[in-house]
């Protein structure tokens, strides 16, 4: 007999980030050597303090640490916010393994299933495959590559909004497009959910990752809607640490953190290791996050120069995040990405990208689109970039 | 205008474990010493290799690992699967973040909103919390302290499936009553999940945790079972290492492994040091573990030869893990626990335990039991029993 598994299983995507990974394994094994612009995993150097407190761990028993994070953790985060201006008390604070955990847990905090959350699209992959999970409807709002893929407008979203709907996602400075929401932006989205009493779910990893003296205005800065907001955050991009599986959940609303509590319960606690490790940068972040941003506005500018250099590739300049989501001048983003790793090469070097499909509801509105992670040096996106412009060329001429 | 969380966020409980814990922090701040017997943290080292495999991290990046886990540490996990004679092939094994993890993702993996697993009573409350959030219904069997917590007959599980029952979930041995099921028992439910077309969700957390030369027989020793059969496991308990959060989830059903994989891709990855920390181990496990089940046979022999000399305990001998829950003579165990904390000391001394109550669906039915954990020393275990001897006395005489 034939034993099936679950209907939200079954219909969960999969990662448009991920998917091509045995592909690239593929190239590799011939020889082949990958630019990898494909995830946002960047290449420079985590934080020595990070590395220097997991070698000096020195406890005789890894012990689990408490469910809603170690003491010491929180207040870190606690400080992080506070150099932010944002001021959480430490009970309004719980650590997560990573920011990914954080998003998980605030979307089945406010939803049941059958419920609403209104997205921008394209959006982060992950949220589709949470909603699947916790059974709840994404509400995919279009955003346009002419507009930077800047929101809609208020009238537009206010439609989208039903008896179901119990809030907004978003991400500023975004993954995958890079945009950073203008404070006009983030006031209406903020209007919008006063008075449609809706949740904001803020993911902030990368916010303060943004260009050209800008600087994302908080939902915290907005006191009448600290008890519709929770926050989801991470040091995995701005402390280069993915790895260390390190985030926080943090809200006012009393009722949404004792839920979440409830819920982090269930998962015992987050790696202690990886807890302790973070504290030092937490506490002292300044000084990596601003070197983080030269280094990817260096980076930006280089992709961006790179890619006005190739024919048919169409965008705005993107003001935050590592992220690029171009028009290209293809028929099928998917078989391009799969062109650049099975059938191109040049001096046996090749580019792997995000096909934009995955990132829309509806794949067919990403088939002439891609994601670009910049997070490689500048030498080496300058050579990548040029990878794709020649693969580009080749994979139109096939044709 | 007030807003509401959903419906699953509230009705999720809290974790009977550790639900106290704000009272044992008051206690400690009066200078009195708690005996923690209540959660299930080992007091014992963790393995040597572990701490040494931490500080020798030497990675300058902290990189996200494959969503799947590390190459290197799902094969250790075949490695201490294969030193069992149970054999997965490498992409039968997925790590995940502690034992929870794997526990949710096969949680959702077969069942839809409103679909029922069948548990047994009492069983570990995170079940709960877990089915709360994919809107599980747990249809639980109960158990009795008389007969050991051991199975009820076949034609009263048979009973309990319906149309909707995708599933039963056990542990063996079992937290948290300490039962191992015997061969009988396992074959018993491999035999009725063949006939009903169901899945067996199998907790191995605490396999090899068992006493007076017995050996639980694994279900994947039934061929036929395999199709049906996903395993969910943790380094936590038999390598003392319940802060690294590291587990992995197993099965030879390829849609059920792939359905984990999509839900895995949207939490990225597990923690990097810490999967890389439990390769010695695990590649090595016999020697850890046979050690860890003498110490806990000889603690489990002092607990039960303390207990059996306080007047109206009573319990059948635990066989395996580290649990067990007597019946005590006390008309509310959450109040009996709360009275340790507060109220109760002897030479500023008192003891913390786990009330019953959080174990069953109705806690009624826990009111007169408790949880003991017994995770330290026999030398504290025995003050700690007596401890709690003594305050049985106290509570009741008060009354």
């Amino acid at each position: 007999m034939k034993i099936n598994i679950s209907e939200r299983a079954f219909k969960s995507p999969a990662s448009a980030i991920r998917k091509l990974v045995p592909l690239a394994d593929k190239a590799k094994k011939k020889g082949i050597k990958v630019y990898h612009l494909n995830i946002g995993q960047p290449d420079m150097a985590t934080p020595k303090p990070i590395i220097n407190a997991i070698k000096k761990f020195s406890r005789d028993t890894l012990e689990y640490a408490p469910s809603e994070g170690i003491h010491e953790t929180i207040a870190a985060w606690q400080k992080f916010y506070h150099d932010k201006s944002v001021k959480f008390d430490q009970s309004e604070i719980i650590v997560t393994s990573g920011g990914s955990e954080g998003l998980i847990l605030a979307f089945l905090t406010v939803t049941d299933p059958g419920d609403e959350l209104i997205v921008f699209e394209p959006f982060y992959t992950s949220y589709a495959i949470m909603a699947a999970m916790g059974n709840i409807v994404l509400k995919a709002l279009p955003t346009e590559v002419e507009t930077g893929y800047h929101f809609p407008p208020k009238v537009m979203i206010e439609k989208a909004i039903s008896r179901k709907t119990r809030g907004i996602v978003l991400c500023n400075p975004n993954n995958p497009t890079g945009t950073m929401y203008t404070s006009q932006e983030v006031r209406m989205i903020a209007d919008i959910a006063l008075k449609h009493n809706l949740f904001i779910i803020s993911d902030e990893t990368y916010q303060e990752i943004v260009f050209d003296d800008k600087k994302v205005l908080p939902f915290m800065s907005f006191t009448k809607l600290h008890n519709q907001l929770i926050v989801a955050d991470s040091v995995s991009k701005r402390f280069n640490s993915c790895g260390a599986r390190i985030g926080c959940v943090a809200s006012k609303n009393k009722e949404v953190m004792a839920a979440i509590m409830r819920f982090a319960q269930a998962r015992l606690s987050v790696a202690t290791v990886d807890q302790l490790a973070l504290i030092p940068v937490l506490i002292n972040s300044r000084q990596y996050t601003e070197q983080v941003k030269k280094n990817y506005k260096k980076r930006r500018d280089m992709v961006v120069s790179e890619l006005r250099k190739i024919k048919g590739v169409s965008f705005v300049v993107p003001e935050g995040a590592f992220y690029i989501m171009p028009r290209i001048p293809v028929d099928d983003s998917d078989k391009f990405a799969e062109f650049l790793l099975n059938d191109f090469s040049d001096h046996r070097e090749t580019v792997m990208i995000a096909p934009a499909t995955g990132f829309y509801k509806n794949p067919q509105k990403g088939k002439d689109k891609i994601r670009i992670a910049y997070v490689l040096s500048e030498e080496k996106l300058q050579r990548a970039i040029r990878l794709l412009g020649m693969a580009l060329e080749k994979y139109n001429r096939k044709k």
